[in-house]
């Protein structure tokens, strides 16, 4: 078990970094199914003839698995790991047999003004894949609560 | 069918507006328990104690419904429905309960320079339930090919 991090445990600069998680075929055309069920996640041929010029996992199945890896132990938050609004670009697709691993680092701590008890910290991840291409970055403005006394 | 949208049918004001989706507790912990395991999603009475203050569904979750909705015709562009990039808030919680409507309106559409055959058209898109809240608002800039001569 780790310990939990509260408010006054981040610092500007501190990094995380997860587990990681193997991405199939299988995995994309189910979340595609249920969640984006758009040509170019559902089929190899159809993906072919698509911008993405193959199969290629949605954006919102790129966000959730590095969800998952982020709330997995990564960043142990005590309060939760909340977010009050985030930014993604997907610099690349995510394709079948790439290996994710999420690499964050806090880049702003704000306590809040009006809430004495809690304040946003900013954490941007790059989901990134086993040749180290940048398939995501996720910037996450974290609700975080102060140890409570 | 719709006619299949492209870069030159997009105008700043146009809007479009979803069909429905009903949310219940039993997605709200299967998308959790896959993607984002945090008690507040998982289980009731945990979540009373939480800073939801009970059973809410993950963000991304409300994201990728959000999705769904507005691949199922909602906006018909005939490149598909690829974001470069979006911005997310989620005003509120999504409850048990909640049944989530999308309405989308263009904000801005900017033809590429380098590449004259596409462009990025920004959409602004707020999930609301039935008693018309703001659950999330996404801002995306989607990537959309002009008709082929």
């Amino acid at each position: 078990m780790q310990e939990p991090l509260y408010l006054d445990d981040f610092k500007v600069g501190q990094r995380f970094e997860s587990a990681t998680h193997a991405l199939d075929a299988a995995q994309i055309k189910r979340f595609a199914a249920e969640f984006d069920p758009q040509p170019f996640h559902l089929d190899e041929a159809a993906a072919e003839n698509s911008l993405f010029g193959g199969l290629a996992a949605s954006g919102w199945h790129v966000a959730s698995l590095t969800m998952r890896l982020l709330v997995d132990g990564t960043i142990p938050i005590g309060s939760g790991n909340i977010g009050a609004g985030v930014d993604i670009t997907w610099p690349k697709p995510t394709r079948p047999g790439d290996v994710l691993q999420v690499f964050s680092e806090v880049t702003e701590v704000r306590p809040s003004r009006s809430k004495p008890d809690r304040g946003i910290v900013t954490i941007r991840s790059e989901t990134r894949n086993q040749h180290g291409d940048v398939l995501q970055v996720l910037t996450s403005r974290m609700l975080v609560l102060r140890k409570a006394e």
